[in-house]
C-alpha cells in the first residue's frame, strides 16, 4: 500500500506555511508599491498558444518553454513571460481601452532552463507596464516604481542600482559607426549574452557578427563610454541622448539620482524592446538581474492592435529572495490564529464554539482543541498556533460570567466579563495596529 | 507585420482589471474565512509528476489531465486538484510536522473537460483541510469553515445548502445489504455521476455493478431514505451512524442547522475519501456542486507519510461566481488610485513628483498625467482612474502656500497648506476606513 514520499518536480518549490510568511512579504511589498503608484492588477491565462511566443520573443524564450499539446493537437506552452498575454489582451480591445493604462500582474511563470542561484523553472514575476504614454515621464515613472519596490522590501541605496541605456541610443550610434539595421539586432542578443559568455567566445561571436574591422574598433570605443558624457564626444547631440538625459534628470526629481546609473552594457535580450532599457543589480553584480524592462512601443501593433506606444518591466521573485536572504531581510511570522480558546476542566464544546463564533464573526481569528485535552496539553498547542492571546473559558470563572485572556508574548492576564470578550479582543487589536 | 489579434486558449480566462475587482472579491472573502478560522496558507508547484495523480485519485481524474513530457522524458501534468499535493508535502515532513495543521490553499487548477455552465478549463480552488484529528469535531469546523466562506461573498440560508452524508455509513450499510468492500468502491464512482446520466444508462451501469437481484433491492430502500432515522429503521444503531449524528449536533452549536441537510446521495467520486463527505449546492440544485470535501484518512500514508486522519474541501471560484451573478452580487470596483494630482496651467514637473512622492512614502496611492495635459483633460482622466480625490497643485493657490483638495464624488473642495497635505489626505482616508 505504502511507497517512498514522492518528490515534486525538479526546478519548482513546495511552500509550507514558514515559506509562505518570506513569499508573502514579497507579494504585498509588491501590491503595495503597485497600489501606491497606481496601478491596477490583471491576470491571464496559465498557459497560452505556442505561437503568442514564437512570433514575438526571439530564439532564446524559445528553447526554454515547456510545450504541450490538447487533445485536438493544438501547440500550447506554459507561460515564460507575461508580455505577450498582456499585449493580447490590451490588443484584443482595440480603441476601446482607455489609454493611458497603468497595469500590474504578479504572474507565475515556466522555463526550462539549468538551474542556477537565482533561477528556478518555476517562479513568480511582478510586472508593471504604463500603456499609451510615448513620453519618457512614464519610464521614469516606471524606474521609481521599481526603486521603492526595492525599498519597500527592505533594499537601501548600498544594496542596488538601476542600470539605464537606450536600444535607440545604441541603433543611433551603431548606425553612425557603419552597422545596418539587422545587424543591430543581431548585436543587441549578443550583447546581452557578454556577461554569460567566456571573452574568447564572446569575441568570436562579435567578429562573426560584425565583419568589418573599422565598424567593429568604433563599436569597441561605444562600449568603452562610461557616461553620457563620453557618448556625446562620440557621437554628438544624438536625439537619443537627449532623452536619456531627461530620464536622468527626471529621477532626480523623484529624489532617486543615487539608485540609478548610465550603464552602455544594458541592451536586453528579447527583440521586442525599442527605446529605455535597464536592469536592477545588487551593487557588487554578483547575482543576475533582479529586474528589467523597457520600452516596446511596438509590440500591441504586431498583435493585431492599435499603434500604442508601452513601457514596462519584471522583477523575479527568486532573485530577490536571494538578495533578500543576503542582507539578512527576513520578515517575521505572525500567529495562525490571534486567539487560542482555551477550555478549562469540565467544559462543554457548546461554550467554546459559541465564543469562537462570536469572534470569528467579528473578524478575529481564533480557533481551539479540536480533541478533548487537558489545560497544559491545550497551552501547547496555542504556543505552536504562536497565537498571540489566550482565552479561558469555563472553571470558577465562568461561574461568575467571567473569561480571563492572557497576552502569550508578556504573561498578563486579566478577567472580562463574558458579554465583552469580543469588545475586549477588538480593543487590543487596534491597539496592536497603531 | 501586423495580424489578427490572437485569442487566448479555449477554457481559459483573461482578467481584465475589471475582472479583478470581482475575483478579487472572492479571494480575499477566501483568505478572510480561513484567518479567522485560525489556517494557514501554504502551495506548491503548478505541475506534478503525473504518477502523482494516476496512482491514487481514481480514473475520473486521468481522462482530465493536461499531460506533457519535460525535456528529459519525465512525463509531467498541470495539477487538477489540490490534494496529492497536500499529501505529498506532509508526507514529506514525516513525523516533524506539530499536529493538528490548519492549513489552505487558492490553488489555480487544469482540467481538461467538456466546457459548460460553471465549468471551466482553468479555475481557481479554495482548499481547506484539517489534519491530525480524527474526531468528528474536525469535520464540523471544515464544514462550519465552508458556511462562514459562502456567508463572506454575501450568501444566505435561503441560497445554498451543504448536504453531508457519510462513506462509512454507506460502507456499513451496503456490506449490510452483501455487497463486497471492491464492489462499495465501484458503486461510489457510479453514484457519483447519477445526476449526469440519463435514468436508463444509470441503471443499466448499477445492475453492471450490482447483479444480485435481492442486494440491489436493498440498495434502493437505502436510497429512498430521506433521513437518520429512515436509515435507524432500516440499519439498526450502526456506528458511522452516530457520528454522522453527532456532527448534525455540533453543526447546531455553531448556530448552522439551517444550512446543513443529510443527503445519502453525497457519495464523491474521487477513490480517497474514507468517512464524513459533502456538497454544497445552491438551494435549488440548479447548478453543479460550489464546493465539495470529506474525510481521507488513509492518503497521506499512502504517499508515504506517517498514518494521520485527515479531512478537507475544496469550492470552485467558477460556480461561485455563477451563483453570485444569479443572486446579484456585485462587489464595488475600487478608484486606481486614491487621489489624482492635476498641474494647474505652469506648473513644473518638479512641484507635482514631489507631491506624489510624499504621499506614495505615506502610503496614499495617487498618480499624475505623464503627459503635458490642460487642466480638463487631466479632469477627464482622473474620472477615467475612478479616483476618490483630486488635489490641485500650483496656480494662484501654490503662491499662498496652499493646494487645493477637491472630492470627486461630492465636488466639495478645501484649500490646505502645501506642507499638510499628507496629514489631510490620512485623515480623510482613516475617517473613510471607519
Amino acid at each position: 500500500m505504502s511507497m517512498p514520499v514522492p518528490a515534486g518536480p525538479k526546478g519548482t518549490r513546495d511552500f509550507f506555511p514558514e515559506d509562505i510568511a518570506f513569499q508573502g512579504f514579497i507579494f504585498s511589498s509588491w501590491e503595495k508599491t503597485c497600489a501606491c503608484y497606481g496601478f491596477e492588477p490583471y491576470e491571464g491565462p496559465m498557459f497560452e498558444h505556442l505561437e503568442l511566443y514564437t512570433q514575438k520573443s526571439g530564439v532564446e524564450i524559445e528553447e526554454q518553454l515547456y510545450v504541450f499539446k490538447d487533445k485536438k493537437g493544438r501547440d500550447l506552452a506554459l507561460r515564460p513571460e507575461m508580455t505577450p498575454t498582456l499585449a493580447r489582451m490590451v490588443a484584443s480591445r482595440g480603441t476601446n481601452l482607455k489609454l493611458p493604462l497603468r497595469w500590474y500582474s504578479m504572474p507565475r511563470l515556466f522555463r526550462y532552463e539549468k538551474m542556477q542561484k537565482g533561477r528556478l523553472r518555476e517562479f513568480f514575476q511582478l510586472n508593471l507596464d504604463i500603456i499609451g504614454i510615448s513620453e519618457v515621464s512614464a519610464d521614469a515613472e516606471l524606474i521609481a516604481a521599481a526603486i521603492d519596490m526595492m525599498r519597500s522590501l527592505g533594499f537601501t541605496a548600498g544594496d542596488f542600482k538601476v542600470r539605464i541605456s537606450s536600444r535607440t541610443l545604441l541603433e543611433e550610434l551603431f548606425i553612425a559607426a557603419g552597422l545596418s539595421k539587422e545587424g543591430c539586432g543581431l548585436l543587441y542578443a549578443l550583447l546581452d549574452k557578454k556577461a554569460k559568455l567566456p571573452p574568447e567566445k564572446f569575441n568570436h561571436e562579435l567578429t562573426k557578427t560584425v565583419s568589418d574591422k573599422n565598424v567593429l574598433g568604433k563599436i569597441a570605443k561605444i562600449f568603452e563610454s562610461q557616461t553620457l558624457e563620453d557618448l556625446q564626444r562620440l557621437g554628438g547631440n544624438l536625439p537619443a541622448l537627449t532623452v536619456l538625459k531627461e530620464l536622468f534628470e527626471t529621477l532626480g526629481l523623484y529624489g532617486f539620482s543615487d539608485y540609478v546609473t548610465f550603464d552602455i552594457g544594458i541592451v536586453r535580450g528579447l527583440a521586442y524592446y525599442t527605446g529605455i532599457v535597464f536592469e536592477v543589480f545588487d551593487t557588487a553584480k554578483s547575482m543576475r538581474a533582479v529586474a528589467g524592462g523597457g520600452r516596446y512601443d511596438r509590440l500591441i501593433e504586431q498583435y493585431g492592435g492599435p499603434s500604442v506606444p508601452a513601457t514596462g518591466f519584471a522583477a523575479g521573485d527568486v532573485v530577490l529572495a536571494e538578495l533578500m536572504r543576503e542582507k539578512g531581510i527576513s520578515p517575521a511570522r505572525t500567529g495562525r490564529s490571534s486567539c487560542y480558546i482555551t477550555a478549562l476542566d469540565g467544559t462543554k464544546p457548546a461554550d467554546i464554539i459559541a465564543v469562537a463564533q462570536e469572534l470569528r464573526a467579528a473578524g478575529i481569528s481564533c480557533e481551539f482543541s479540536l480533541k478533548n485535552l487537558n489545560v497544559s496539553k491545550q497551552m501547547k498547542n496555542a504556543n505552536a498556533a504562536r497565537s498571540p492571546y489566550a482565552l479561558f473559558v469555563g472553571g470558577d470563572e465562568a461561574r461568575q460570567g467571567l473569561v480571563k485572556i492572557k497576552n502569550m508574548t508578556t504573561g498578563d492576564e486579566t478577567m472580562v466579563p463574558r458579554y465583552e470578550i469580543v469588545n475586549n479582543m477588538t480593543r487590543l487589536f487596534s491597539l496592536n495596529l497603531t
